[in-house]
């Protein structure tokens, strides 16, 4: 009997027709003979809303009382679908993080999972019963409740399906797989079959947010295919496993893709600091400021003047840490007598991931090509084995997609 | 340094605001020197609209379930009411039933508490901090979350205060005590400076929907006294303590109220089965098809026919489960060759409740007689030590309750 791993996320459980839905799904593959675990985030908005409330209380939430409060929205879906299931005929039962098992760090909002004891788990599945689990929370070694951030519904599946040596754990969201770009921006953005996890790392970290990044990094680990696939229908969505594993099935192909694909990250802020007489370690003292207040801080350039006594440095941040951030670095330019800070919010980073690039040195001056024969000015690149990224106007950012997923081809089925 | 216990209810916490005001109140009490544990109810409707999220996936909720879901709503308010501690400077942690150590019977739904253990909570409170543990649950041998009835927080309550060995559980609500008679009713009702556990169990078992019956009793076997209070004001609310502690405050006075209150019932129906042919056994017949069936019976009356051969019995029973009590009385009634069954939802129970009308019989005849003067029917009647219940027509309920408030005195200050 083999062991199934689902996760429904808050779109799939929002009401509870969709939770009926979700459930008539899951008797399906009882049905066929399987053991069933399934993970499920809060219904649509709910944590949203406990926050929402949660806000109108303080400014500066103790993180284990907000542990506390939000860890509720899925105990409600969990406890819901269980009815939903026994309603329908099909025993089931929902456990809490800490029912289930799942023991995490004792850190609270963003702890990992440290491991996930089986025995409740398998005892309810060895009385034939679905297991319900609450995603995106644990318990640790003091019977606290723990989240493990935002989109650790994903997260927990992956790590219960390491745990039951599942082979496959099914994310059913509301798109039906990842695309070669987003196909509200480009309408022939193409479906993958299959994306390695290096690759839907950077897809994720780029902000393609179809997967939470801390999600591939576990199911990499562990060997996990992920199959990330739609809640609507019963089409195959895209799976997500290792490059070899990709490299096997695509044996007999001459070429692989260069390019996979291209993620548009429009959440992102450029802040420049001009002019600063040049010495040894300005850069650690502006990153390391920065870093004291918590910001991330993603590409940097730094550039020699033309009057060599001077530098410039400029870098990106998350969008919502810009005021912060600004606030940090004029701080750090007066101190570093540097002419003058300034920000701007209207960027946008575009890249192109793929494997094959590493091998394809040509990927980069071809973007490059691309855009500036389109009149789009680069105004900071950032390259890695298998990704290039370029800061462009924010204005720009939609098409400078359209343009590179004509470029490349990527309309054509491989 | 002494133990406080506050029990907040839902109309108490039911937002942001009130949830602050609450925090409000606790703080004083601290900076007064003393050990707060407060116990909250979930904020306003969230356990209807839960149970409403739930009755829309299923008629037939898995109790294991339903207290898995339910339960959330009393996470969220503990945890809101200690993030507003914390903003108002005062350390809280916010506990739920199972890591409070609240213990129940492994019956869901309805469990009994069997145990507090004190240890995580000593721990906070040794720590300097508020404890506010969701009420209303606790977790049972096998770590699954139960809850104990709904109003269940109440006992919650006082089965902490009992166990911490408070002198005093303090349960606000969003009426300032126990009244005579409900002031929507009567103008006049007056508030009662303290009240025996006896008389406030038949006063809520009688319709006073104030306090819950079960922490009463619980109060009782521990002798904890209940102050039921306002929430809004610091107006001294109703005592509710062991009639052998009102007995020696009220030593010096001669004569004491025979009657406390009066209670109003108007969620009843009666049912009438006329004309059975009499033999041994018919109520123990009727009644334990209806025990069968989970329909609790209330008073009964049997009377004999003119016609020797023939009894007539009547009962009454709570109003939802009137449609369950007439289908198995009809059975019944066949089966015993009846000559009809009757259903009457439009009756109230109207009941005088005292511990002094032990020892003044004239007190039930002066009810009837005063009900009679002004031309209400008396139905059915039953009597104990401490309270007399009339079954009257539901339309003269409130009429009836302001003509014994005035008959025996109650509006004025004893």
């Amino acid at each position: 009997m083999a062991i199934v791993v689902h996760k429904y996320g808050g779109t799939s459980v929002g009401s509870p027709e969709k939770i009926r839905n979700v459930a008539q799904r899951i008797k399906k593959v009882v049905a066929a003979g399987n053991q069933v675990v399934v993970i499920v985030s809060a219904m649509g908005h709910t944590t949203d809303e406990l926050i929402d409330l949660m806000n109108q209380i303080t400014d500066s939430p103790d993180p284990r009382e907000y542990d506390m409060l939000v860890s509720t929205g899925e105990q409600v879906s969990a406890s819901l679908l269980a009815m939903a299931l026994q309603a329908m005929d099909c025993p089931a039962v929902s456990l809490t993080g800490g029912q289930a098992g799942v023991v995490t760090e004792d850190i609270y909002k963003k702890a990992r999972i440290k491991h996930v004891h089986l025995e409740r788990m398998q005892k309810e599945l060895k009385e034939g019963k679905v297991v319900v689990v609450t995603g995106f929370q644990g318990i640790d070694s003091k019977g606290d409740i723990i989240t493990i951030g935002r989109g650790g519904s994903d997260t927990s599946a992956v790590a219960i399906a390491a745990a039951l040596k599942a082979s496959v754990c099914d994310i059913y969201t509301d798109v039906d797989g990842v695309y070669t770009t987003d196909p509200r921006i480009v309408s022939e953005a193409r479906k993958l079959k299959s994306v390695s996890y290096e690759e839907m790392l950077e897809l994720a970290s780029l902000g393609a947010q179809v997967l939470h990044p801390r999600s591939i990094e576990c199911a990499s680990l562990y060997d996990i295919v992920i199959h990330l696939r739609s809640s609507k229908n019963e089409t195959i969505g895209t799976y997500i496993k290792s490059a070899q594993a990709i490299d096997k099935e695509a044996k007999k192909m001459e070429q692989k893709d260069t390019v996979r694909g291209i993620a548009l990250d429009e959440n992102i802020a450029k802040i420049g600091i001009l002019k600063i007489p040049d010495k040894p370690g300005i850069a650690a003292k502006i990153f390391g400021a920065l870093a004291a207040e918590s910001v991330n801080v993603d590409m940097i350039v730094q550039s020699m003047h033309s009057d060599k006594s001077l530098a410039d440095m400029a870098f990106t941040v998350e969008r919502p840490d810009l005021k912060k951030a600004v606030k940090v670095t004029e701080m750090m330019g007066k101190e570093l007598k540097a002419e003058n800070v300034i920000a701007d919010p209207d960027v946008c980073k575009v890249s192109l991931v793929g494997i094959g690039m590493v091998s394809q040195p040509g990927t980069a001056s071809k973007m490059f090509a691309a855009l500036s024969k389109n009149n789009i000015n680069i105004q900071m690149i950032s390259t890695s084995e298998i990704k290039v990224s370029c800061i462009i106007k924010k204005e720009q950012g939609k098409r400078a997609v359209q343009i590179l997923h004509k470029a490349f081809g990527l309309e054509k089925v491989s």
